[in-house]
């Protein structure tokens, strides 16, 4: 995959895409990253990059100028940008289902804004708006590498153990079951005996029933969209009767 | 503020925490780091901090001791660790609010996992559990990251325009209105006449009346929690009948 950034800090970008399962994915030549700072586009003879809003009103927005000059010189050399991302908190929530659809993706450009906000005008170059969450940032950097991380792993390769992705939270549509790793009891605190006893059918059935709780307690939302099997119905009534 | 992160990747935070407006907050001594790798609290001679689940499964977890003899350390030395924050996907959605609950904190202390999960007894030893969206990040770094961009901008004094936070989408419940800079035409795209008239009252009104549009179209369930008055009434019947 070929991912660009269009950044006024591409000095941000150093650690979190040389380090780990990123800067292997790097190594492994699965990814590269072509990271443009937008500046070098301005026309402004200053090197400014934003102004005053028109109609007034606190803070600079970022111009169009050097977005869409930063742009066409990508196109000029590379054909196609695939699928041009906007971060922006009014766009579309990233997900684990978006996460999916770019890992299917061969090119990916992402625009990071700063300042108070974006000319209007830059959304007529981009295919996608993506909003990280309901919060704002001081710019989209940060939202960018996270998309990047959630995308990466996804692809085959980049993560060690191909087994470690289908089990994910929101992967099965269920928050993942509490783990335990050694020891067996660390100041006081035990692991469940049933995660000790070998026997893997109730280990299984543990484990379901764990997933589907934990879920049901913090995220009863999720429920909703899933096709519950009987048995996962007759836990739900199960938990209902004790939460009362 | 006081933030402690503990992590496997210190270097990923190099970039991030030194550029932009986190790391003028850092020169204006408004912030301070302490980013400690608990690789080094492991009593593992190999200096593993991870090991296999119990009860089988694929990928590794995070063992409790490396955690827990890193927090201790960090009390001894700093007394008041604040609220000691996990990063998990199956933790309480982070959005404007929290950030806001955030800023108002003296000390924070961030745990970021890695791997495919931590052993479940690190939930024991922290107040709070928060999670970015979702989606599955490799690590709780960039999650750490955003949470602390998001937090830090709030804190008086971190943006150098104190008007600009009370502006931003969310905060005033609404999506951000679309906002244009100079020049009024780029390539052959125009900036709203009213927004050039100079007249206050009608660009106040075109301003309200397009974040309600804007997240009317984009955003409705932000809708249902809001008190609007008689004009965003109107407005958003005329919006519906657009529509149909």
């Amino acid at each position: 995959m070929k991912i660009n950034i269009l950044s006024l800090f591409p000095e941000m970008f150093t650690g979190p895409l040389h380090e780990s399962i990123i800067g292997k994915a790097v190594a492994k030549q699965l990814v590269s990253f072509e990271i443009v700072n937008y500046r070098d586009y301005t026309q402004s003879r200053q090197k400014h990059v934003d102004d005053y809003p028109y109609g007034g009103g606190a803070g600079m927005l970022l111009q169009a100028q050097p977005i869409f000059s930063a742009l066409d010189a990508l196109v000029e050399k590379q054909k196609n940008l695939g699928r041009i991302i906007l971060l922006d908190p009014a766009g579309k929530r990233f997900d684990q289902k978006v996460a999916q659809d770019l890992a299917d993706e061969s090119n990916l450009t992402f625009i990071c804004g700063h300042y108070e906000g974006y000319d209007e005008r830059i959304r007529t170059r981009v295919t996608d708006e993506l909003s990280l969450g309901d919060f704002v940032l001081t710019g989209g950097e940060l939202a960018a590498m996270t998309m990047i991380d959630a995308t990466l792993r996804l692809i085959p390769g980049v993560l060690g153990n191909t087994a470690s992705a289908p089990d994910d939270s929101f992967t099965t549509g269920l928050l993942e079951y509490p783990q335990y790793t050694r020891p067996a009891e660390y100041q006081g605190l035990k692991v469940p005996e049933v995660l000790l006893s070998g026997n893997h059918q109730r280990i299984t059935e543990w484990r379901q029933k764990a997933a589907l709780k934990r879920t049901f307690e913090r995220r009863p939302d999720l429920l909703a969209g899933l096709d519950l099997n009987e048995q996962q119905n007759k836990w739900l009534r199960e938990f209902s009767t004790q939460k009362d």
